[in-house]
């Protein structure tokens, strides 16, 4: 059901993955796959652009997006959502951006790094300091320490931006996990943004559990997802910010509309589309990146035996440890010589340049070549 | 060239204007044209659908967006834009957020009113007052009082958030008038944030001046503009912040990712469309748009003669004064009783709620319709 897009069709369609690095270079960095999109979607699309659907989206409540979020959300993760508590936004980082300036109190944000690079800067763009909570990539966890956590909010910190599943890590947490993060926030009244995009690619082997399906969330958390990553739709531009608490909800919608009205009816459309009707598409996707991080697994064991990649339980995205082979920043070496584009690990987390953030989401053939172009630059 | 969608076609694709609006109920609201979308546009965009362009659009400079817009300020306004400080942006409320955000002191903003009603809210959600300057919508002209604005910029604002050509006015500036505003600018040292969204919707009998085009304005100003507006696109989400000024123009790039990654590839590939072969059906559009203003004026002196309409110079929203029809809120009446959605006046400034807007981007029946519907309500 995954179709792969030939060279070709993906310099059309990725125009950011594929069309900004030269020919040569074989893109394996931005989170982007190299797959056609699911049929429902693609149809939704296209019947929408035929009927001229170019101008503004209808109203934020009463839409078919909340329905439709709320019958995803209990298919995938036997959640409970309110229809009328799914909010859009343009996009997750504008969404996240919204949730602080209009629900946290003004202080400082604690972000769990190595972070989503723009995550880096979204606490600065509301007027609140970010501390980084900086969490060890090659520990067996990638559980943020809670004596430190609790420290920063004791300190003065007021909001913790969650990424679950996470990138650039690729780890799920448990329940049992969030529900000691959750005990952290709630002993010191503040609040949690939970980035939750990549919830749908949750891998064989982990669990998305939402961290507003824990109890005691409702009143201090809202989640910002999308359909976006999972259905490979990001420029379309329609995220959603979902509460589980009205009061919070009627905060958001008090708010101007200058504030938040620019996500689009094509992106509202494919979201839609995806929610309703994007089963069985996701769950051949989600097999197939399954079968990628085995390929990944086994090319590195050949090519590249000194990598340490962490287990990927969500994402397409893998992060690996390549320091032992002694250059100062492989991203650019691999770039370089080796004529693959993968992300440097200090774009997440300064200080963290001898990894890299590799993108599986490809054919077997491409991923295969990525390897061992890396492995040709580095080892 | 024009084609009038039928109301069947403009409820599916106009979602919000038709939409949000009972079906016995005439939109004419929101800004948005009830006309089939120009066919270089609907191609372009049906095209990259096909294509699968859905991910993240192409870095901010460098792509062809500047270039087309470049080549239609030349041959629209007679205007040199260099193609390297055109940046796209989300759409025009958020560009000019950003541009108060990064380039103006943090003093208030000067809003002549009235205003497109986000703009009321835009200075407040960048941290900033909002100063009213109010312009009487019954004067001769619509110019903003100069010792006025001299006495603000005195007291302390910084920015002065000009709208030309002017929604809901639909007036616009002459040159001697925008020299007038920028010596008083000058003189305080202040900026300039212009928003010409309506530009390529100048009617026969006025000019639009960018207000870039004047000399001494390149390192205070910037003007956000889009397609999206004449070309009945403001769904796809992108406009552009287009400085005159290489250190402006850095200063906008030097900011995190964060601030401005919203646009969508989409709304940037409809918008190259229009701009590179969109003439030839704006010329219809402002032929029709023409044709329209008479039959509005028409249709006015036979069954309201006691309404004012303020000559539409640019825009298809034509500000109406009622108040002789002794309405509190002529808007409400109209729709409860005429069953035709106009927007009351008290939207664009407390206090005008006996004035209306109406949208007269329709077909000339509808149009005929509408005001046989706003007099049988209010006369
Ligand atoms: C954790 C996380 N949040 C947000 C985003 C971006 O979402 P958007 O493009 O909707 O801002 C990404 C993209 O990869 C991501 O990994
Ligand atoms: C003066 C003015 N600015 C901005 C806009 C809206 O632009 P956007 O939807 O790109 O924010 C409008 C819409 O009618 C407008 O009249």
């Amino acid at each position: 059901m995954i179709r792969d897009l030939t060279d070709e069709e993906a310099r059309r369609a990725l125009v950011l993955k594929w069309g900004s690095v030269e020919p040569d270079v074989l893109p394996a960095w931005v989170a982007e796959m190299d797959y056609a999109l699911a049929p429902p979607v693609a149809e939704a699309l296209q019947q929408a652009v035929l009927d001229g659907v170019t101008g503004y989206p209808p109203d934020a409540v009463d839409g078919p997006l909340g329905e439709a979020y709320a019958g995803f959300a209990l298919r995938q993760y036997g959640q409970k959502v309110d229809p009328a508590q799914v909010l859009p936004t343009v996009d997750v980082t504008a969404g996240v951006r919204i949730a602080l300036e209009v629900l946290s109190d003004p202080g400082p944000v604690v972000l769990p790094t190595p972070a989503y690079h723009p995550q880096l800067d979204v606490a600065g763009l509301s007027g609140r300091e970010t501390w980084e909570l900086p969490v060890d990539p090659g520990a067996d966890s990638a559980m943020p320490d809670l004596d430190r956590l609790d420290d920063l909010f004791a300190r003065g910190a007021r909001t913790l931006l969650l990424t679950q599943p996470h990138n650039p890590l690729g780890h799920v947490h448990t329940r049992a996990q969030l529900e000691a993060l959750r005990d952290v926030v709630v002993r010191h009244g503040a609040r949690v943004v939970s980035d939750e995009i990549h919830a749908p690619l949750v891998l064989p082997g982990a669990e998305h559990v939402p961290y507003h399906s824990l109890d005691g969330t409702a009143d201090h958390a809202v989640a910002v997802l999308a359909a976006s990553k999972a259905f490979n739709t990001p420029g379309l531009r329609c995220a959603q910010i979902v509460t589980a608490d009205l009061a919070t909800r009627d905060r958001l919608l008090a708010e101007p509309l200058a504030r938040n009205d620019s996500w689009s009816p094509l992106g509202e459309i494919a979201a839609v589309a995806a929610y309703r009707e994007g089963d069985a598409w996701l769950a051949s996707l989600v097999e197939r990146l399954d079968q990628q991080r085995s390929l990944l697994a086994r090319l590195l064991a050949e090519h590249l035996p000194a990598a340490r990649m962490r287990p990927l339980q969500s994402t397409f995205l893998a992060w690996i440890d390549l320091r032992a082979y002694g250059h100062a920043d492989p991203a650019a070496v691999a770039l370089a010589r080796g004529r693959v584009r993968v992300e440097g690990g200090g774009r997440f987390q300064h200080g963290l340049e001898g990894h890299v953030r590799v993108n599986v989401a490809t054919s077997p053939e491409r991923l295969t070549e990525i390897v061992r172009r890396l492995a040709l630059a580095l080892a």
